[in-house]
């Protein structure tokens, strides 16, 4: 099953399940959960009722989660991607975390702001926890997870490099691509040979197998778990792989007018295109 | 003036102003905003009417903002801290963040985890945004804060040296330090001439002015909100000075029982005792 939130035609937010070119409008049915945060951490999704079809087509897509509590993001987590940043090995995985103001949905823009041109994509899978938890062991952590989605983790490089650490350049308002839907871990199936595919002008710039992770999803959980206590609805991006704009000589940059998009096999296709941030007072 | 969050005897959670040893309860007040941030974020904090009124010594104090938006903190922002840690001078703050679960009161326990021994100490000066904002110039910067409190960043050593990113060390659970109130500016006059002084167990282990600071506070508020809009509530710990138990020989940490004092003038002091966390599954 896929889950999308969105907003209808007159502007409320919704949620519910795709069914072919169709939504099952969840949000509203009587009792329902306020939102698909609610509805994971309710434990209903797979069985709520739904109130009404709506086409895909006369919706605006949200981010899967527009409102999760964690956004935690895994850094040089693909072999090619820490060798073509010259980062040292390390035991654990490297993280840090996004604002929820960061995210913009599938179809919506990324904007490049006003202090920076050095916009560059990350293609990622992303995680969204379904049962949350705190020390959830690597056995378990499977178990945790309510489905999958695709994450453009759009940096801002001079900004994440101002010092050590990256949070301002992973941090810009809409610069955080999630969607188009949640899908489920049975629909996803197995992922380990599915290719993360990110594209910019219809030319592929990453393109690497989930299985090539160096912290698969299980030690991610496990380690995120023992020092933060996580929620339905959190989402993990578990790092991209290499072939980022910034390592290529000259370095390619995103720019207005741009059309990045991140395929993951069964997970589908993320597509945003780029747009001139106005500055806001 | 000075305003604190806290939970009454019956465990019902309101938020006030201070008045000697007693508490002028806003939150009991007819149609007063949900809580202290968002007192803050309607602009009438200083003109709330309140009803009835208790002694400090009755209620249990919460985080000074129990739920904000953004916590975020400046690593090495003094240059006695940044020569003991050994990291390079930057052009720029040093940003990373914390969740909001991470926050305890005054008087509260600081979590010593399970899986980590290595807990230090980090006094700072935390600001607390008044009105919102994006883009605020420094000449600006002051007018968007509403108050100043004491913090203490207290941080698991191994787990944020375990890569780059120093988030895992930081966002422990009931680590954060906050209160044990917010002290207005017109309250907190000056501070440039104030010290932030650290005590372990009644002794001194940190003790420098504000006046130190290597990015002063306009400069902070406007470089994070270049990146980032700031709203009513949220948090900018502002860095701690040398001395802290990671760099001494032999390298002092926190255990169960130790009593750690943030004393900040006119900001008051924060007191906080260690506790062993238990391992939750």
């Amino acid at each position: 099953m896929a889950f999308v939130s969105f907003r209808r035609a007159d502007g409320t937010a919704s949620y519910g399940r795709i069914e072919g070119d169709r939504i099952l409008d969840y949000g509203a049915a009587a009792g329902a959960p306020a939102d698909l945060k609610a509805a994971i951490a309710a434990g209903t999704l797979a069985r709520l009722d739904h109130h009404g079809e709506l086409a895909l087509a006369d919706v605006t897509l949200l981010p899967v989660i527009p409102n999760p509590g964690k956004i935690l993001c895994v850094g040089h987590n693909y072999e090619s991607h820490r060798q073509e940043t010259g980062r040292a090995k390390v035991d654990h995985p490297s993280i840090f975390t996004r604002f929820a103001d960061t995210l913009v949905a599938d179809g919506q823009p990324i904007m490049l702001p006003t202090v920076s041109s050095h916009l560059d994509f990350e293609g990622e899978l992303a995680i969204v926890i379904g049962r949350g938890g705190r020390h959830i062991t690597e056995t378990d952590a499977l178990d945790h997870i309510a489905g999958y989605a695709c994450f453009n983790d759009a940096s801002l490089r001079d900004w994440q490099w101002h010092t050590t650490q990256f949070i301002p350049g992973k941090n810009f308002p809409r610069t955080g691509a999630f969607g188009p839907a949640l899908v489920t871990p049975d629909e996803a199936g197995e992922l380990a040979d599915v290719h993360v595919v990110t594209s910019l002008n219809g030319d592929v710039v990453q393109d690497q197998p989930i299985r090539d992770m160096i912290f698969p999803i299980p030690k991610i959980i496990a380690y995120v778990s023992a020092f933060t206590p996580l929620s339905s609805g959190d989402v993990i991006a578990t790092g991209t792989p290499g072939g980022v704009g910034a390592k290529r000589e000259p370095p390619l940059w995103m720019k207005a007018g741009d059309r990045v998009g991140v395929a993951i096999g069964p997970i589908g296709t993320l597509t945003n295109e780029i747009e001139n941030e106005r500055q806001t007072g």
